[in-house]
């Protein structure tokens, strides 16, 4: 009887397939692959963890992946090489001045970067800078304004805030997804397209709660905790209830958060 | 070099596409269809907005829509009547306790019905009494906390607020889309799957910015202007301030709404 009702769209159907195929990385990275041959920049490539996803799905780009920090730059060579990836090339550098001519690249790839800058529209010029003429710009940005669970309890939004506001404390922006739109403008790219990509988890979707909510999301807003207390954003007790309340909705609430994916072109 | 860059997914096309020809009527009910000759019940119809949709969309079904208020009823059979879409059998009932025996529908169909309910727990029960075996039930609830946008303001999440406690007041749940699963499942339903229908609007969706910032959702808030002042959730400087601020969005930020679909089955 289900069967003979939805045309086209089958929810069970695909909540299924969500937790065997779909993860984090098909939700955000299933639609960039770059050709072989065009030069590719990621900007903030931290350790790694993006690179090695970019590297493996645009087999035959030319990367070249900076980042401010040598540490950081190194475990990602160590990462590349571990995973048999060894062709990107990486370079130390400032993202607000690149070692690079103007007119360089093809393609330029930010993932997780511009939330924590105190300034991302000067980042966004200098990477128009070294693009080509109608070459194009990826951003790939969460927004953990856009988080809520059920049961949501008063401790549970307290912890999530504490994340926004050390974040704000260190001059970034966590809810820095809903303003993509606004800042490629600003920085003067065109075509600016900006989706929502949507994590939805509820206990029919196992995979997704263990996946996300607990080994990415409370355990990022737990990696927080002696931050938080040290600067007195919250007291030990509020603290625990609410990594608790975060952690009670798994196998029988929900939880709901949002990353967002912009794509844009630097005019011709 | 865009076309290179994106394969299966243009974002581009994608949005226009979306302003083009998505509407929220697309959104919510393009994956509902009732087969030719199979009994669906509306639960709550109101005054026909949702009745209107699913009885263009599946011709051939023999739709029953029930409501607790007689001037709603009139009106949503006013409203069929002059859309020519005259087959649907109307009849005043309680939905806590319905007219109909036992395994009556193959389907039943509810939409923004149980966010105003004291106990939907209740009336998910006697809306499965009256399902067949194996009969369907569809479930469209929005969740006002799952609004935010950019800019955001204090003023703007204030006068938000208001929807939310003056809909808790009168014992209804404005965040009832994220409570959908578990409730679902408290009431034995089985094969039970939520999906998040997002609202994305940015300058280059200038249809949703119109149609759904402006004239549903702004227009949603604004509705509770008086009840929000008399009861002293508010003072009218800052329900001024708030309405201007969701209303500035407009044209420049960002504005972000989930609504949730559920389809569940009675067991055989």
């Amino acid at each position: 009887m289900i069967s003979s009702y939805v045309h086209g769209y089958d929810p069970v159907e695909s909540g299924r397939l969500d937790d065997q195929a779909r993860t984090l990385e098909d939700l955000l990275h299933h639609d960039t692959r770059f050709p072989t041959g065009s030069r590719v920049l990621e900007a903030g490539c931290g350790t790694g963890a993006q690179t090695a996803i970019l590297a493996r799905r645009s087999p035959g780009a030319l990367i070249t992946a900076v980042d401010i920090a040598s540490a950081s730059l190194a475990a990602a060579k160590q990462r590349l090489h571990e995973l048999g990836l060894g062709t990107v090339h990486f370079r130390q550098a400032d993202c607000t001045c690149l070692p690079f001519a103007d007119h360089t690249f093809e393609h330029v790839f930010v993932c997780f970067v511009l939330e924590h800058l105190a300034r991302p529209e000067e980042t966004l010029l200098e990477l128009r800078r070294v693009l080509k003429p109608g070459g194009s710009l990826t951003v790939i940005e969460g927004d953990h304004g856009s988080f809520y669970c059920y049961p949501q309890t008063p401790a549970a939004g307290k912890v999530v805030r504490c994340l926004i506001d050390l974040q704000a404390a260190s001059g970034g922006d966590a809810l820095i997804g809903r303003r993509l739109y606004p800042l490629l403008v600003q920085a003067r790219f065109e075509n600016v397209r900006v989706a929502p990509r949507v994590v939805y988890v509820d206990p029919s979707r196992p995979a997704w709660e263990e996946g996300f909510s607990r080994d990415t999301f409370i355990a990022m807003v737990a990696g927080v905790e002696k931050a938080a207390l040290a600067d007195g954003l919250i007291d030990p007790a509020t603290w625990r209830r609410g990594i608790d309340d975060l952690t009670g909705t798994i196998g029988q609430g929900t939880f709901h958060y949002t990353f967002f994916k912009a794509l844009a072109r630097r005019p011709l």
